[in-house]
């Protein structure tokens, strides 16, 4: 069989909970390789090289642009953000299922080059819990969360892209249906073309033997 | 909230055990409205008109071909069996999951006339498997199990049309496979498109609030 993993990428509204959902999936299932992005940022205290991100400088990060070497990339406040193409081609290739959490913008740009990818977007219950969520972390200024606010409505517009909206109400529930999604995408024709073409033929022997 | 329900379409080999799993699914699972079709052959023993079959005469077939009553409609042998329009729009309108178990050939119609339709192609796990599946069921000649076998060849090529491979090699299994696929697609955007309309104005009116 030439089973290939599944390319899930999630995105969704700042505050919608990407991380914990991701987090939990991690934990719950196995199978699933996590994609860490590379970034032009300073870490933060605490953040790893490798582990939330790979930290680069400009120069290395560009070099990585002019090779073909990331398969999205963004720039925001001056600082880019991809995703590392190798690592990715090479868990897919062994069979294992690949989460991004990336920016709309990027999902997208990973759907072009990989059309079979599963895209998922994140989104609360209704934008009033958005606004709840954004407020209750107590972490942000009234303008960081209108900001927040006025690109979450940006970010709508997209949401017709995407093959699902996963709307996370109950954590738990949440997790079993994204997991339920990227199990469906398993069966699409596309990720059985070696069971297809194998069943293809041994039918044709038959026929042919029956002649 | 517009939801509706989705249609599903089942077909497959001949001997792929559709007629079994779809038993499984509508015992195990609610929701789920089974689609009776229509045909001009006579009702066999046992079988009552609006369980297995609406049985009708060929005049009345053929009005209903007219009328544009049919989602999908087919010849097989001098009869016709078709899918009565009136019966999948209601249910479907009252956001109740349809389930069709029909022919390939009408599978793509289905999918012309009704594009967010899931169309699942229920296969055995192997064409060795099917063969002995058919010759298990000892009620079938020789030569009617070699005209299934060659059907199913040219049945394979349109393999790669639906959604999605239900390998159905463990009867428990491929329900709940069948089930997460449906699940699945009730988080697609054009079945989730009035809980889109609604977070985009809610997120309008908080930007414009901010103004």
């Amino acid at each position: 069989m030439d089973r290939k993993g599944v390319l899930t990428v999630i995105s969704g509204f700042s505050g919608a909970g990407k991380g914990t959902l991701v987090k939990k999936l991690l934990q719950d299932y196995d199978n699933f390789a996590l994609s860490v992005s590379m970034t032009t940022r300073k870490p933060r205290p605490g953040e790893k090289d490798g582990v939330e991100y790979f930290f680069v400088d400009q120069d290395e990060f560009e070099k990585k642009i002019e090779e073909n070497g990331l398969i999205e990339y963004a720039r925001y406040c001056d600082h880019y953000y991809g995703t590392p193409r190798s690592y990715v081609e090479q868990q897919l290739a062994a069979g294992r299922d690949v989460i991004l959490e990336i920016e709309i913008q990027g999902a997208l740009q990973v759907k072009k080059k990989f059309p079979e990818a599963l895209l998922l977007f994140v989104t609360p219950p209704s934008a009033a819990v958005l606004k709840q969520r954004l407020e209750g972390r107590g972490t942000e200024t009234g303008d960081v969360i209108a900001k927040r606010l006025a690109r979450a409505y940006e970010e709508s517009e997209g949401m017709d892209a995407y093959d699902y909206i996963v709307v996370n109400d109950d954590l738990e529930l949440c997790v079993r249906q994204l997991h339920g999604m990227i199990e469906a995408a398993r069966s699409e024709p596309v990720r059985q073309s070696g069971f297809i073409r194998e069943i293809r033929e041994e039918l044709k022997g038959f026929r042919e033997g029956a002649e």
